[in-house]
């Protein structure tokens, strides 16, 4: 399905979300550690961020490809969002205009979106946040758009640095947004889960003053790769 | 008047409000419903963000021009604030100094100012947090600027992209900031009023499930702009 | 010891903190007065933002010199923590990376750190900012790091754009980081107190109305600079 | 005329162009005497720059305003196109596609034009620069637009920060990108021509050994200034 | 194979090539074009330049996966390289450092490597001019980097923007970068020489002074849009 | 002599230059094989970039550290130059100012200047050019400066995130711009040369078609690295 990457004019309705038991698993886990379970890919650039602090989304990616200044395929992606969908927007161009706000954010929670991530802006922020729908997006912007270029819904996009395919599952908390392609669901929840149980362990020893230095014994490899203690 | 555009040395004392009335209808709308009512134009660019969320402004422009590192305008500018003016600053060359801080603050509200929109930076945020006072600024820095080359006052300004004239009314939110003409604000607070009042239905339609396809009758349109729906 | 600047492999344990009680003065006053009684020197470049609104740092300089996705050296770091301290991390090249999160805050926390410089990339924002530490940061990347290439600890480092030498006094607040040479500390305190005295009496005045024109006496060297009023 | 600002649907087919041979003077300055001649003001921001090294443009203003993504208006804007002219085009937000290419360039070329500003991109830089066509612009890309919405033609407009009225002079070199206002021409030409004059004297001097500091007599104010020389 | 995306520790030996008489045909055509005969799809972001001008380059991708600061697997990329091949070379997160030198140029050629497309720095300027091998980048840094970690080689990725499989046809001028799926090759190829061929008529025309707005028959759709004509 | 970072008001006439033969020695070397040689340290931030391509500079610093739109220093600094000096010129914060232009340059040039490396804009590129004088810049700009403020001459300075003190050696070509501590120049110089001896061999077997992956034993190291291939 990759060769509908940038092609505009296309719809496809019926696309195969992850497993939501396994999207619920996920949802219980933040960016960064399921960025690690997956051997450290899919995170988006960092220029992404919440629009308030401690937004939080994870669901499924209802893909949509735009054209610059225009936001009409956002309208057509609400008809294809099911309940725990996130929408995932970017454009053709670099755009920072207000492509999304308060009333279709109100229109996509009718239809039980958990959220947008957009590589381009938003506006109605203080709306948003008292809604406390959460978007991950490059830039706040009031600048309006038009309706006049059809672009897709849920063909594959990349979005801030990521390959994004209808039903993958989104992450985004404080620390960015990640990709779990839904094939790599299970897995990573398997995978991240056990990096966290693992994590709890450590911090309590860090807390209680173990040194990482002793606690991962990094003393000899640091050695051998030169490092030296002088006062 | 525009033929004062980016000269130095001139303070301009008497200055054409836009009507306090109107300012006043203008104060209940958003910077972005303004925006579009307008025929959407008048926007600063989207770098100009409020020091804190949530941060307010609505008055009639007091114009300031300095220069790179230079505040002494600001002084200037002080005694030329009347009740329900904002400051709209701007500088002959990108600078993100901290040309504003808790004292001008203090000394602009006791003037009767209302915000301060400004492209550069500013410092003090704590305090100006705590009072209270709303600026929109390109970044936030502690840097200190001198008093040493005269500007203007009161000439118009280009200010992120926008012209401002002094009098015209400057209205900040979350979304950014918008400028309206002092001789379009009567016609700008009607049309956003009514947008306003058009897109509360439009909301309650989209809240219960209605899709902006049919409630903007979008399905020809995007069938005539070639829009396929596929499995 | 300038001469260590850029030099990978040592780590020093032994450096000449600031006197711990001029720290704790420098600790009553804020970035711009100090920057300000300096002589308007010691900022750190303004893209160097707190992760959470309100956070603030003051202590004496752990510095550590990486390398582009390698978080290696702090946890060298962390074993050269003496309570009071501030962490100060420098990459040899521009790395946005999410070299920092929580586990590395618990560590630096039990050692008695009172935060985080760092001209890079953190991570586990939402558990900083429940933790209350502070960092001060270019970036927020849930973006992994490796531990392959050793750097240096406590040798004079470049932060952005400002040098820094372990030892140094560090301050963060919400108008960005200063840093104040251990041996300048005590003058500078004196200087900062003198400041943030003095600005309190011309609080009251400009509150008052007083206009800075007047309190400050600009009004001849204005007209000397050929500042014109006009109608 | 300036309440046209941002205003979309417009062409306006009379303009008063500055004098040509005002125009004539000035092309034979380059754009930092100009700047300076006029006070140091009407510089375009210095992301403006030129598509080939040694592209040079002298002309009367034809302003565009377009939309991001959409370069109708710049075929709109060839039929207003008078020999002498150089087409000034901006964008109501800012986007980086290419606008601009041969096609168009061998059209405005046809009608007598001298060049193009554009606050956006531009596209076949191996033919421009063939046929010596000067551009300056914020970007070069590849990306090509659409032509679904109007703007404007000889309206004022915002381009790289300056406000431009048709009519205008806008001179283009390495430097960067300055615009006299009509009505400023003769004045600028006639200060800038003497400006040059003077320069060539000081280069004389400057060459034979004269140090900046003598020949401009700045010891004394530097020592005032508080200057101090140590060895 | 688009579940590679991002993994490490992969080298892919065998990749299906685009046809070698199909690039030979893109070969004669320029950036804009392909990417206008795709659909406008394809394009890398428009930072990645040419690193002198005049630069060209097209042929079949070998893809490599890198990580900061570290070139490693530009080495291993070396031995995959077959006559025709463009080097495509991505980091797992933004970084500038100089990947590439002289060396590994005289490398790749030595392979029949016809360049590189790398969102990372590249070094050794004058000599890869004077070599007339072909660079596009997002960065020009002498910074070293180092062989530490293992990336992949032939795996998808996303460079720039752009998915980039290994085998796709790469095609790089002043204009910037855009790649061409190998299975849309040829059908690229033919749509992209008929509107060159196109253009050349087109060009013509309005050499001779017609107009766009007569030759595209623009006015009727321009009139209906709303656009008014004034004095 | 560290403790005068950001200090304004001193001249420092005695410096100590780095030894003119081991100068020489290194203007017959590139900035990435000197920066290699020092271990990886010393360079500029990769926007420092040559006014005109070929640009080359190399010599010894004189500093100089300026406010923003403020050149007056350059005018002091031109009397502290010596035949074989480079300006190395830096801002109390960032500012894209032309600084520095064709009067300026034939001055320092009757000086015995051989370039200079300022963290801020130029003007002037055309003549700069013609009469070869090297800058290494993060602009071009045609805005003028004023007088008005004093800086400091040869006190250390931070420039482009490096630290440079006066006498040190500073070499710039295509690259970028790398300092040379003028205590470690000889050893730089020699372990430079070496290094380019060296890579001589290295580019003829690479030329011959051996991979660097036997050239440098990388086969093994690979394979522990965990790097598989597969087809």
């Amino acid at each position: 399905m990759s060769s509908y990457l940038g092609v505009s004019g296309i719809v496809k309705r019926k696309i195969e979300r992850a497993d939501p038991q396994v999207v619920a698993r996920l949802s219980r886990l933040g960016v960064a550690s399921i960025h690690e379970a997956m051997g450290r890919k899919g995170l988006m650039k960092p220029f992404m961020r919440p629009i308030y602090a401690g937004a939080y989304a994870c669901g499924t990616a209802v893909t949509v490809f735009m054209h610059p200044g225009d936001n009409w395929m956002l309208h057509v992606a609400a008809e294809q969002i099911q309940p725990g969908d996130v929408v995932v927007a970017t454009c053709s161009a670099d755009c920072l205009d207000g492509f999304f706000g308060d009333l279709l954010a109100t229109s996509f929670r009718a239809r039980g979106a958990r959220g947008l991530v957009i590589e381009g802006g938003v506006r109605d922020i203080r709306d948003l946040t008292q809604m406390q729908f959460p978007v991950f997006s490059k830039a706040i912007s009031a600048k309006g758009t038009i309706k006049a270029t059809v672009g897709s819904v849920n063909i594959p996009v990349i979005c801030a640095g990521t390959l994004v395919n209808a039903g993958d599952v989104i992450i985004g908390d404080d620390d960015g947004v990640v990709v779990v392609p839904a094939g790599e669901a299970l897995a990573t929840a398997e995978a991240a889960e056990k990096r966290v149980a693992n994590e709890t362990q450590k911090r309590e020893k860090l807390a209680a003053g173990t040194l990482g230095l002793d606690l991962y014994q990094m003393r000899e490899p640091l050695a051998k790769a030169g490092l030296k203690y002088v006062d």
